[in-house]
């Protein structure tokens, strides 16, 4: 059994993975940490969670989970992540972060689009968390930077024709929409009910952080440098990510090899299902670890369109770290993750 | 393994039931059928399912079932089921029947608010699948007729009290409000998105037909009889019950009298889950078997009112059929079915 | 022209009261007040407000108030206003004032749900706005205390019955449901999208401060002491506040009787529309200031059942407010309030 | 006064010129045909209607409303309109018809796109009637063919960039996003609210009808032929469109430049509001006449991103058809639209 703990616990990544965890077969959740609700049981704050979990937040404190557990999972806000995600290492624990803190190799860009890095040096032994990429990395990693929520559906949309060299690298636009989990469960104008129900809107157009994120990754792939025109919106539901990203195909490239590049490169991936032509709804991922993709190509003017979904907290977020910690541990990908998506 | 199969499949009902079963240790799933969408594979119609389920609608066809499965649940409409049930158990099957044909004991009564029973001789064999209420007779039932969705949650919120004889029999009201997913899957103006999100209405008002249901199972565990009033309204949202029930207490009772009586009915409930004045949301049990409940008493007139919330696609329907099933082969009454609700 | 202030503008029954008022033929919205927002232009704020209310919010100041308006709005929170309202007053304003802290005659009710009062001896001079049942007057008064949402809904659902003397006072359950504006607009974990969505829930059961404002008026109307049962609940949606009413008949009153008594009560009520037995939704009232109104009566134990639906904003609020500003100056009820519900 | 009626008024586009025109000062709608509704009061049908307009649903016959009106909206499905509007044109009415039927210039494309087209003849009559590209036009015109919702949204999105030449007209991309009004009224699996809610999907990709539409319009702005991706999605939402327009902006071309394009281009727009880099949302929009318009410009790729939001009912339909009508009879553009958005 992997003793594992949480750090940051009491919000909607936190509690997705007790959910997870609470029935992976192979795990014991020994601890979760939370500097507002230490001292409250967990179920008193997420009811849903009676008898599935019974633990206490604690206030974090790296010797005690030093004794107690081999990983941690790190759910804390940028730049907190960065002050305990070091204590950890150090005490000889395996980390999987959920923050962006360790998602970047070169800390000029972290810097550029976040604040000064603390642990810059820490950059080159942490590994991008996404296994369909980097699935070897992961494996040997004592600290894993686990993937955005965007970034996730927009790489995962791309890699293989990049990979196969069939679309302009300087071409691509990702639209992409997200539910309301993705903002995370503060309290704000922002995500009361009343301002996003019924609504729909674009927000930090042209300036969001998550576009260095899928650049990194997408040069990674291509073997050259990506630029990308990103665009998130705020869709009015709980859960799920679609990503309509668009691409300019290159001479000759029809849409057979398109779908070849697609099947070739998700051959063995166990939560990526392509669905070719006929294009994916967020509801049939919901739930789950699932990234679906589907694609058409528009001849009219030579554009590939990809709708790639995902459940932002699942594959975006939580089901991606127990994913991540399988690896790193040597144990199918999948286990404890392979339950059906919830629909309706 | 029990071998089962799942007839009339394509409903909301029947991919619930697909989505538990396929995670079921001891269940093998080896038929799904549908007159509609015989010869279709399930996971093209419910694109969430694939890799959980491969298999192809077929037309019923009792025969075949017999040969291949021990027991089938009959997710057919009111009346279909009456004609195919009787087929089942004639070739020796077992049956949870999740139609309104088989919860009534007085055919009377059934044909006072439904129409003609066909196999009247059948109800005395049947059970009402509540576990709570009548957990050893399904065990040695071979024919479980399974709860409505509103009765579920209604007939656990009363039966405490009425069994403790806490409360006047003749001043129940149970105001009740369910997700849409209640109204099944057929296309209908009722059920477009658009005259129901927004909104939020009453139907049926004084004649809907689990009306007949709960007083029936009420009466039973009261002793005596019971007429309710019952009003249902409609939730925009696709998921769950939360039925309001008021009662008037009886002289000298009291609030803590009112909080054991829910506690010793339910001592070794797997699935009631006890709130007490902290009255719980739908949110909480989304996904999931529990029941949750929570009462409190309205000393300025004597009232108490309780407050029930349930899934009405998991125990309003295919979480209750599988712990049926559960209970019928002497497995534990959760077998398959202890994930954590979903929330968010 | 009517010059007129609203103090308080920044929540969602300010914006409400702007947009009605804008379109009002007998009104110059001459001033905006918000403490938080002081200083920036309304329709920065809102920016559905552009091209048709350009002020900019200003600190509450009853002098430079009392030089450019003859009434005020007051849409600040309870307490509050106790401080605000009789300032204005003293200064030969009329105020409608949508806080709780003027609907009550009795200040010991008052206090015993709220707080102490400031200025109790107003409370007699305080007419209470309904204008079903008081609108004379209203047409006299320099005060109003504009009724809330929840009781708005109750009490033209059962003042009818009341009044006839056809039910028995003892009885009476109210269950009510509301969109979320009617939490306001403040940032909270209570609003919060995600703790919204796909849940339904009951509140505050058995301790909600509507509960002796009901009291009171039903009490007013049917000449004897009435004592009910509140049970507010939170619907997903934005707008619109259904209530579900029950009631023990008395002994011999038929549905016609039941029918009688609401039509000749309503018989000149421009915002009362009467469905008889096709109780309704609170889609056909969105964004309108008309109580629909729906009946039935269940035979099998002798209850009426009312259903009441209002949009707690309009009715429940803003437009009601600006219905007593018309007859506080001798206009027709409905002068700016005549436009259609919203729907879809 | 001018006399109308509405032919094919039973669904969404019909009610929302019901609830306009009721409260337009210059307008007596005389007469609403529905075949299947005919002989049905519409306030019984659309109970939000009651006491703003008793009409009853009638067989539509161009003889009898050739007696009683002046004008005649058809909201018809796309065929059914070919087939009526000609029989009112020969008996002197106007129309504005919200179908596809007289949208296209080139009956050709037309054909490729939709069906035969049985009066080709009558499309050079036609006026495409988007105010702001077309208002002299209109006002002479007694055919006009009311825009689609998605180009409305897109082209006021791209008029101004065109006709500047401010961006490469090959370049563009429009991603949009919908209410499920738009879908109609019918009632169908993808309308089902269990479908809809909760989940976000795209749909038509790379094969919608309004991408021609789109491109004959932006074509004749430019100068020059336009051929566009475009591709629709559907939001869980009953009301409004955002389209994420996306184009490459020629050498040279400033963020400044690309303001004073918009600035100039909609001087004199009584409905377009323009909002610079604070990109709009739906919900500002909703129940209005009004487009709005933000922007940005990503300098690290020389795009151009224009967010663009409409009421897909109003704006997009009913309202766009009703400031035709005003055109045409040289009455103010908004005459009767003028009402604050609604909001929350």
């Amino acid at each position: 059994m992997i003793r594992v703990a949480i750090a940051g616990a009491s919000g909607y990544t936190g509690v997705e993975l007790i959910r997870i965890l609470s029935q992976h077969p192979q795990v014991e959740l020994k601890a979760i940490t939370s500097r507002g609700q230490a001292g409250q049981r967990v179920d008193k704050y997420y009811p849903s969670l009676r008898r599935h979990c019974e633990l206490i937040f604690e206030e974090p404190d790296p010797d005690s989970l030093a004794q107690r557990v081999d990983l941690v999972f790190t759910a804390l806000p940028h730049q907190a992540a960065m002050d305990f995600v070091p204590e950890l290492l150090q005490r000889g624990l395996k980390v999987v972060d959920l923050s962006a803190d360790y998602r970047f190799r070169d800390p000029n860009i972290y810097e550029n689009w976040y604040q000064p890095h603390k642990t810059p040096e820490l950059l080159s032994r942490a590994v991008y968390g996404l296994p369909e990429l980097h699935r070897r990395e992961i494996h040997s990693a004592n600290l894993v930077g686990n993937p955005g929520c965007y970034p996730t559906s927009v790489i995962l949309a791309l890699a293989p024709l990049l990979f196969g060299k069939l679309i302009h690298a300087q071409s691509i636009i990702a639209d992409s929409k997200s539910g309301v989990t993705g903002a995370g469960r503060g309290a704000s104008l922002t995500t009361h009910f009343c301002e996003v129900n019924e609504g729909f809107k674009a927000y930090k157009v042209t300036e969001h952080r998550h576009t260095p994120e899928i650049e990194q990754e997408l040069s990674g792939v291509a073997g050259e440098s990506v630029t990308i025109t990103f665009t998130p919106h705020l869709v009015p539901m709980s859960r799920g990510i679609l990503s309509s990203v668009y691409a300019n195909l290159k001479n000759g490239i029809s849409e057979s090899q398109v779908s070849e590049a697609f099947q070739s490169f998700y051959l063995d991936a166990p939560f990526v299902r392509l669905c070719g032509t006929e294009v994916p709804s967020t509801l049939q991922v919901r739930g789950s670890n699932y990234c679906d993709l589907g694609w058409r190509v528009d001849e009219r003017n030579r554009r590939v369109i990809i709708i790639s979904v995902i459940d932002n907290l699942t594959r975006g977020a939580s089901g991606q770290a127990v994913c991540n910690m399988n690896l790193m541990y040597g144990l199918p990908e999948g286990l404890g993750l392979n339950t059906a998506p919830w629909q309706p």
